[in-house]
C-alpha cells in the first residue's frame, strides 16, 4: 500500500506537516535487539530542518519516542511504533495555496488525486513524511550492523555543476561525511557547493544535486527474482524519497556506451573466496547480490519552492505571479543523505530476512 | 514475492529457459475485455529471439495459448493462464557452466542464493523470463487503450555512443519506431547503431544501450504516496529487466544540475484544464500523475555473454581463460522495447485500478 | 503481516499492556469522511474494562486521539493514525509469570516463537491489543454506513449453556442489544447469564460463550475468489480475535447435517430484484455476496486467567500449584460484541472497496 | 488477491471448468526439493471425480504436468508451475443456466460481481478450481514431511446425521483413511454413511458433512500475531474451499460452554520438554502453536447441484421450476479430505518460513 515498505520487515509511516505528529509502525523487528531512542535519534538529527545555514530555517526539535515494542531497551517481536510530534506548524505561511497551485510542487496532483485541498497542499510529499522512513531505517540499519556486520554510508557527490571527487569506497565513513555540513567527503568541491548554495539561497533560488551510497558487508545471494530485484528494491526505494530523479546501479548510464569485453567484472580469489576485479555490476548480479560492495546513485532535482517570482496560473487559469513565502531548503541533498541510508536499510534488512527463511531448508 | 508484481492487476510469472513452459497468470484483470492470442502474440514477436540480425541466432516461435480466463474470447474476471512452450533448449550449449561461473552473469550468485547449479546458470535472471512480462504487459496495455485511452510507446534512444535525436513525445507512434530492426525512430543514427552492432557481433563482443520510454493519456491522479509512488513502481519496474543499470524521469540527473528558476514546470491552461508549459517532472509531481506525458529512459549494460576469451577464475579459483559458446544478443535494447512497455503497461494499470477504488468514495 | 490487514483499507496495529500506548494507523481510508475522536471513541467505550461488573476490575479511560489523516475533521486519504495512551500498567500484578507459564495462556508460545519473557507474557495476545482493531473499525463502519447504507450489529447470543432466541435479523438495533451490560437482546436470558457469570467471577472461575452478528445492506457482488471468498476472510478475521475458537456462516455445522433440498435458498422476487426465499446460505454464494444479510456466529472458550488454583509445571517442569492474582474477565462476550463489529467491518470495507476498482471497467 | 495464497511460499492458482487448463503457480518453494508429478498425482487421485460411486460420474484423468521449477527431479528455487489439462467438459449439460439462476449456486453471485454470464456459471467456485490447491498443497505437504517431520491427515468424520466415534490423534493414518471410500476411519458408522449417500444419490439429493483434521510435529512457535494467527489463518484457508459453512479449531464451539477450570490445559513434562495435559487449545495458545496436535473441523453444506425439482425463479424474476441435469456429488466430504490436507499445508508451511526468517536474529 501506499505507505507501506517491506515483506517481513514491514513499515507503515503516517503524517503530514500539519497534524499532530508523524511517525512509524515497525511490523517484523526480531526480538532481542537493544533499542532505545538515541539508536534512532541520531538519524534524526541529520534529517532535521534548521541543522545549517544550508537548510531551510524551519526550526523542528524532532525527538523521537518508542511507544511500543520494546521492554527494557529489547525488541519484543512485536510491532515497533515510533512517534514524533510537530511543533512549529505554521499553515499561515502557505496562504496562497488554497487558489494557486505551486509549480512542480504537488499541490495540483494531490488535489486531482483526493478532491482535497489539505492546508499543506500535498502534505504526504512533504519532506517531513520523511521522518518515518528515517526512524525506521535506523531500526533496521543497526540490525544489519550488529547482526551483519552491514555497513550503509552515504553522501553528497554532487551539487548543481559541482562533482566530488572519487571516494575509496572500502574505507569511507560517515565520520568523513559529516566533517562539512554539506556532507561531502571532497573538502575542496564541498567549499564550491556551499558558495553556490548559499548564493542560491539569498537569490530565492535553489539547485539539484546527487548523492552516492555503498553498502558493504552485504552477504552474497539476497535479491528476489525477478521483480524483487535487489537492484529494483533499491530503485523504487530512491524513486520514492521526495524530489528524485534518477537511480544508477554499478555502471549506471555510463553502462549503456560501455562494450561487454570493458563491463564484465571478471572473477578472482579474495580471502579464499570468489569476488570481481572490477565492480561495474554494482555488487549485483541477476538481481541477486554477489558479495562485493553494493554502490549506487540518486539525482534530486531542485526544490520547487524558491521565493522567486513565477509566471503560472491559479485554478481558475488566470495568468498570476507567484512569490512563495514558506521556508525552504535552496538545496535538499545534505539532508536526504540519511534519508538515503535509511530506504536502503530498509530493502536490505527486508531481503536479509527472505533469504534466512530460504536457508532453513538448503542445509 | 519475487515473481509477482502489482497489487489489483498482480502477475504472477514462472519459467526458466531449459524447462517445459514459460507463462505467466494474471490476476484480477476485469472482466469483459476481448482478448485473444493474437493480442498477445504482436508483443512477444518483437520480443523473441532471431527476429533480426541484430538478435541472437537462438530460434524460438514463442507461441502464446491462453489456458484459462476467458470464454468466447471474453475475459471473465478470472485468471488468466499464458502458456508459451519452451521448444530449442539446448542445455549442451552450456557445458562449462558446471565449473566456471561466467563473468557479469548470474550463475555466481544463483549458486550462492539457492545452493543449485541450474543447466542454465541464473535460470530466472535469462530474457527468457521476461516473455511473462511482454505477455501479461499487453493484456494491460490493451486494457489501458480501449478503456482509457493510454498509449505506451518506448524506443532504442542510445547504443553505445549514438544517442538519436529528439522525438515529438506527443506524436510519436509504434509503427515509427518499428521501421527499422534496431526501434531507433531516428534513421540515420539507427544506420550508426546497426554498423557498430554488426560488428561487435562479428567481434564476440557486445554494447549497451539505451530505451527511452512515453507514456500519452495518463490521467492525473495516479500514483500511491509514499513508497508506491508512481515514478517509484516505474523505477521498479525497469530495473526488473535483465540487464538494467539506470532509470531517469523526466529531467533525471540533468535535473540535479539545475536550479528551481530553470526546472519548475509553469502551470498554463490547455484545452480549458490546467497543464504545464515545461515537463521537466515528467508528468509525475509529489508522486502522483499530473495529466501531461510521463517519460522516462532506462539504462541497458551490455550484454555478459560474449564469445571473447576472458580471464577469470573457475569455482575452485583457478585461473581460466573462459571462451562461451553459446548463443546471444550483441544488444539487447531493439528487444527491449516490449519489455519496457510491458512494464509501463504493468505500472499503469495497477495504479488505475488503485485510484478507481476510491473514485466511489469521492463523489 | 502479522499485525496488518485488508489489501486496500489497510490497517497497522502496535502496542502491548505495558508499554506506552496502543494504536493503528489506517492506509487507504478514502478522503472526504468527516471524522472526529466522537466517532470512535463510542465503540473504545462498548470495548474498554471496568464498564460493568460483568468484566475485568482493570480501569482505562481509553481516550483516543487522532494523531494525523485529517485535517479540520475531514479524512485527507493520507494515513490516520489513532492512538490509546496506556494509564493502568500495574505489571506486578504478573509476578510469578517469569517462572511459570500460565494454563492455556501465551506465556508459553510467545516464549517460544519471539525468545523473550515479556512482562505481560503474551504480550500482543491480551486483548489491550483489540483497540487498535476497534478503533480502526469503527472508522471502517462509518464510512460503510455513510457511502453503502451497510450496517453491521453483534450480540451476545450464548454464554455457558444458556442461548438467546432468535433475533429479527432484518430490524435488531445496537440500542436492543445495550439494553444490558451483556449485550443478549433476550433480556429473560440476559438474566440468566448475568447470575452465571456473577458466580463465575466470585468462584474465581469463567466461562465461554458465543457472540452472533449480522451484516445488512451489503452489495451483492463482494468477496473475492478463491482464497478470499468472504467468508474466508470474515473467517480469518473473527479467528483473530482474541480466545476464538469457531466461526459459523449461514447454517453452519448445522447445515452439514442437511440434504441439499433443505438447505438450497431458492430464488424469489424482492422489491424488483433477485432475492431469496431463505438464507442458509448466509449471504454468500461461492465466496460472494448475494445481497441478502450477512449472518454468521463466533464461539469464544472461557477467559484463561482464572484466580481457583490450578495444578501445572513451571518452566523447569516442578510440579506446582499455579494461583493467579491478575484482574480478567469472567466472560469477554460482552466486550467482544465491538470487536466482532470491528472484524466485519474491515473486512467489508476492504471487498467494497476491491469490487470499486474493478467497476470502472464493467459499465 | 483472489487467487493468491500465502507470504513466503506463495500460490497463484487458475483455471475454471471450461477452460483448457488448471492449474498453480508455486513462488517460494524452497530449493533441493525432490519432487516430480507422482508426489503430486497421489493427492489429486484422491481429489478427483468418478473414483468411486459415491461421487459425481464425471470422469478425469487429472494427470499433473510439471512445467517449470525443477530440473532433473529437483527444486531449483524458482516458480514451480504445474498444470492439469481439462478433457471432459460437456459444456452442454448447464444448458439452462443462461436464464435461471441455481438456487445456492455461484451463478447469480458471480454474475453481479463480474457482469458475465460464463457457460459453467460461477466458474471459479467450481471443485475443479480445487485442483491447483491440492497440488501445491502436495508440494508444501512433502517439504514439511521431509524437512520438519509434520504430517498432517483429514478424515470424514461426520455425514448428515452420522458422526464417527472419536480416533487416536497421535497415530491415525492416511491408510486408515482410505481404508473406505467414504474415507471415514470408523468402519461402522462408514457404512451407515454410505447407505445415506448412496440413497440420495438415487433419489437426486444430496448430504452435508464435516471432516476433521490433524497436524502432527507441529513446532512451537507458528503463527503471526494478529491478525495471522495460526488459526485465523487455517479459518481462512478452510473457508475457502466450496461449500464449507464452519471451522472449529480444538475445542470450537463445546469451548463456548464450558468454563475456564475445565477448559484451560494444564502443562506437564512431556519427554522432557513442557507439554499440556489436555488439549482443548487445539495445538494453538494466543495464536502460536504449542507444540501439541493442531486440530480442527470443517462442516461442509450439502452439494447445491441436486436433480430434484426446485421451486425458483428466473433471471427475469419468473416462476419456475428447475430438474438440473449436471452430473454431481451427492457428497463432497470423501472428496475434500485431500482439499483440507492441502490448505493445512499451505498454511504451516508459510508459517514455518516466516518463524525460520525470524531465527537467524535470535541466536
Amino acid at each position: 500500500m501506499s505507505s507501506h515498505f517491506g515483506t517481513l520487515f514491514r513499515i507503515a509511516t503516517f503524517g503530514e506537516s500539519h497534524c499532530k505528529a508523524v511517525g512509524v509502525v515497525i511490523d517484523g523487528c526480531p526480538p532481542g535487539l537493544h533499542l532505545n531512542e538515541a539508536d534512532i535519534q541520531r538519524q534524526l538529527d541529520r534529517r532535521r530542518p534548521g541543522q545549517s545555514k544550508l537548510t531551510t530555517d524551519r526550526q523542528e526539535g524532532d525527538l523521537v519516542t518508542i511507544l511500543s515494542g520494546t521492554e527494557n531497551g529489547i525488541t519484543l517481536g512485536s510491532p515497533i511504533a515510533l512517534k514524533v510530534d510537530n511543533l512549529d506548524q505554521r499553515p499561515g505561511d502557505y496562504g496562497d495555496m488554497t487558489s494557486i497551485p505551486r509549480p512542480s510542487h504537488a499541490d495540483y496532483t494531490y488535489l486531482a488525486k483526493y478532491g482535497i485541498k489539505a492546508s499543506s497542499g500535498g502534505g504526504r510529499s512533504s519532506a517531513r513524511e520523511t521522518i518515518g522512513t528515517v526512524a525506521s531505517g535506523a531500526v533496521a540499519a543497526k540490525l544489519l550492523r550488529e547482526k551483519f556486520g552491514v555497513e550503509i554510508i552515504a553522501w553528497v557527490s554532487g551539487v548543481g555543476p559541482y562533482e566530488a571527487g572519487p571516494v575509496d569506497q572500502a574505507t569511507i565513513t560517515s565520520a568523513q561525511v559529516d566533517q562539512n555540513d554539506l556532507r561531502c567527503p571532497d573538502p575542496a568541491v564541498a567549499e564550491q557547493m556551499r558558495s553556490l548554495v548559499v548564493s542560491l539561497k539569498e537569490a530565492g533560488n535553489s539547485t539539484g544535486g546527487v548523492v552516492s551510497c555503498i553498502i558493504r558487508g552485504v552477504p552474497a545471494g539476497l535479491g528476489e527474482p525477478v521483480y524483487e530485484k535487489l537492484e529494483a528494491k533499491l530503485a523504487q526505494a530512491m524513486l520514492a524519497i521526495p524530489a528524485t530523479k534518477g537511480f544508477e546501479i554499478g555502471s549506471g548510464f555510463a553502462g549503456a556506451k560501455m562494450t561487454g569485453s570493458e563491463h564484465n567484472d571478471p572473477f578472482v580469489m579474495k580471502d579464499g573466496h570468489l569476488g570481481t576485479a572490477t565492480n561495474h555490476s554494482g555488487g549485483i548480479q541477476g538481481g541477486i547480490s554477489n558479495g562485493e560492495i553494493v554502490h549506487f546513485r540518486v539525482a534530486f532535482k531542485p526544490p520547487a519552492t524558491i521565493s522567486q517570482p513565477q509566471q503560472t496560473v491559479n485554478y481558475k487559469g488566470d495568468s498570476i505571479t507567484l512569490e512563495a513565502k514558506g521556508r525552504h531548503d535552496p538545496c535538499v541533498v545534505p539532508r536526504a543523505v540519511p534519508i538515503v541510508e535509511a530506504m536502503a536499510a530498509l530493502v536490505i534488512i527486508d531481503m536479509v530476512m527472505r533469504q534466512e527463511a530460504r536457508r532453513a531448508f538448503c542445509s
